[in-house]
């Protein structure tokens, strides 16, 4: 289990959200809701569009809760759109490449949960990523396997259908492997522009996700307005865990639902895993 | 806050004590039984006596419930002897020389607690090291300017008495700085034959410490003889917390007391802070 | 021995300097021109002026050539004044504190060289550091050290005279301890504004140091008019090596002496250590 | 390029060899001999056999000169057979897990060299990792890879014969990806009785490699007969480049050899890459 956040709206110093806020994610790091993995502190990791497409990313093996060079990078560094990331583990191993997000050109892309049994199927899956993207592997989690099927299926051009059909095809080989009910998932995916985000798990108990209210509407239920304008009338937030005061302020996302955020607008529907037609297989 | 623990006895692998024991130190550093600090992630550090006067020390910023190297250690070091500590910090920075133990020649040392508002006296304190001893201070905490301030008052020819002065000299700068608690610790410290112990606050509510009752009273109360053989008849250890299953095995270190263990036997008597004589100040 | 470098002029990335240039900061950590330390492995640091007063500080234990944060900082952030260090060290331990640039409020503070036979003076030393800025010091460096001797001579009001008090008092002290030549260094000082810099060893015999012509010289010896758009007019660089192509357009910093450098006009003064009237010591 | 050591003899602490030896492996972390890379700074790893079947790891990716970790550690690990390995990478990411050696079970295992445009083969050769061991792969390297392909085609029956079929399957599949001279290696590999080393490249041109004599000649070419007496008469070295003052205690290993070291004894052979007859692919 991890914490993520997504930020999309005005651009403001990355501080404002990871440490400033009440119950930020840097305090998730170290005390999280969650009854299974209170503590995320197997590394961390930030990405944030800048002046370029390619987005910057920050990653590191400390507690994010004792890095001085995260402190100072989050007082710096102002971004309109970032997606920042929290580590528990007891797979894999605790590296800076297996840290969230992960990156593929002007992609970012954040993962909480796991693939049950994954050892049992790892190399197959493995196996059916497009050779064309498979040295841009650097790590060994699950979920940077899971980034790269989606990229083989489609992700630059439909997002959230290819990251439907890497859960088709996970569930499929899984289910082959003996294993029926194999993802539990939240999903976070950005190109710089739109945040995608889903939540879905093969036996429909995936782990929490939320996302924020319009600005004006958490204004209405006490936001500051000077922290409404700061973030700006489009701002929006996408989190494992609610942050801030505003209890009221957030909206669940519901199980098996995929979402999409542009220009501060968030359409909600749902994700239905699908296999993929031709499922590839590297040719030998 | 931190936690640590000593061992005595006959020489076992250390992760039988630090990675299989019920509730280890390895354990606590996620999730202790402190109610303010549940977690210790923020650096680890052991010392063991192997077959050199001087002890080895290992030490790491990573949490220890994350680190290969600690569990490959501890699979292959056998010792005798051997002080760990895992850290909290929200004060010194987190790097290997902050980590616990310290050591000069052949003794170690570790700390848990703290000292009130230290940063108005920590210069002060650091100028009546003795100038022999200075430059052994590698890192930045104030654990370390205990060690070295004993060191200064004659730790190696009478441990305990030099374990008062230091605190008398502390407490007594403090005063004059307006800080009228100022010590609030538990200590241990070897030699390589005898472990030495504090619990002392100025307010008399210094952190818990425990010691193990002797080896044929806990197998009495239900420890494993096969458990019992491998430490053997003299083994003892001393906690910040209890660890293993036998609740009933620990006896309570008092406060304002010292303890010697020496070859499975423990003394404890009263610790009593005196402003050394000679408050040295090193000569401009 | 280190190898540092201070850029001031228009915003760049920084990457342009530190990664693309010829003989860039980055490969001096790999293969400097020193006949002494090739290598400067031990820990890079990059401080940097953004759109906040204090800089930005990211400094790391790894060598700088396989860091890959430093490349995505580097890539993403823009600021028209930095100072970059890469460090060689033999003496103090390796550790993020003991990276430079050390910062205090909104001054950066960079060194190469070291105090001969610092372990005879280093306490004293600390003695007279000002208690107002004591609890800054968060490493164990000579050049840390250095840095708060400065400030507490007045760093903050007369940069040039507080550097040559600080070199006078080391000097006196040394002096009294035995060791007439105490002192072999080059300084890069900034406020975000005006760049700093000093060569200067007791023995007349100081490290190396270089200062680029102006922009317009530049592109007459030869820089593309490209890279001097980029750089704009009033861009300068001090270095302790020269980088990049154009061997003619860098200028020796003569021994013993200061650099003033702002708005694209550089002042070259004589630096001459003075012992400070009132050589403080911290009152017991 | 990396530089490798493999010691078997009398049970000695490694820092007799690791950092007392002239121009020792962690001397050449810093200045190696070769050419192309003087600095392998880029990680180490260390593998030794102890009181268990299973060897100790300890692998960092700080440079080997400046770890105090490894220098504490080599000052009272004792074992009568150690490989150690530090590492120069352009390509591979610097982690923990891609640093030598590699274990599996009771084998360690070493590299230097590469694959030549193994950006081309890498998925093909990980599909044909047998899926029993394939869980074991904890990094990213081409290394890691080889032994695991050895592992494959019964390293643990037929060591020498497993990797010959290794290193055929490595050029065939990269033959037939039009790269027709792909490896360039010296190999180090033991379960802790014996100890395999291969000089092998595709082109014949593979780094260099050397063993030691038996310790009574070394004796009679002018090692101090102290240091023979504590290496014992069966210690035998074998080595990316000589240690120690006797330049003509080192033979040299023929191209495309493998060699045998069991109690003392050294057995020179052919290296024949042979395809495997079933140069399995992981089903699907």
């Amino acid at each position: 289990m991890c914490r993520w956040q997504a930020y999309s709206g005005n651009p403001i110093r990355l501080e404002e959200l990871l440490f400033k806020a009440k119950h930020s994610l840097i305090d998730q790091s170290m005390s999280s809701r969650s009854a299974e993995t209170p503590t995320n502190g197997d590394g961390f990791g930030l990405g944030w569009y800048g002046t370029r497409e390619t987005p910057g990313l920050f990653r590191s093996i400390r507690p994010a809760w004792n890095d001085f060079n995260l402190r100072d990078l989050a007082a710096q560094i102002e971004s309109p759109l970032f997606l920042a990331h929290v580590r528990a583990t007891s797979l894999a191993t605790v590296q800076e490449t297996n840290c969230h997000p992960f990156r593929h050109g002007k992609w970012l892309f954040v993962h909480n949960g796991e693939i049950f049994e994954v050892e049992k199927i790892r190399q197959q899956l493995l196996m059916r990523i497009a050779p064309e993207v498979f040295s841009n592997i650097l790590g060994t989690t699950d979920s940077e396997v899971l980034f790269h099927l989606a990229l083989t299926f489609g992700l630059e051009q439909d997002p959230l259908g290819a990251l439907e059909r890497m859960a088709g095809l996970v569930e499929s080989v899984a289910r082959a492997h003996g294993t029926p009910e194999s993802l539990w998932m939240t999903l976070g995916l950005s190109d710089g522009k739109t945040v995608y985000a889903v939540r879905y798990a093969s036996d429909g108990q995936a782990p929490t996700l939320y996302y924020s209210k319009a600005v004006e509407d958490l204004i209405e239920l006490g936001l500051d307005p000077q922290a409404g304008k700061m973030l700006g009338p489009r701002a929006r937030m996408i989190v494992s865990e609610p942050i801030g005061k505003l209890a009221s302020g957030w909206i669940t996302v519901p199980q098996a639902s995929a979402l999409r955020l542009h220009a501060g607008e968030i359409e909600v529907m749902p994700f239905r895993p699908t296999v993929p037609e031709r499922a590839r297989l590297v040719p030998s």
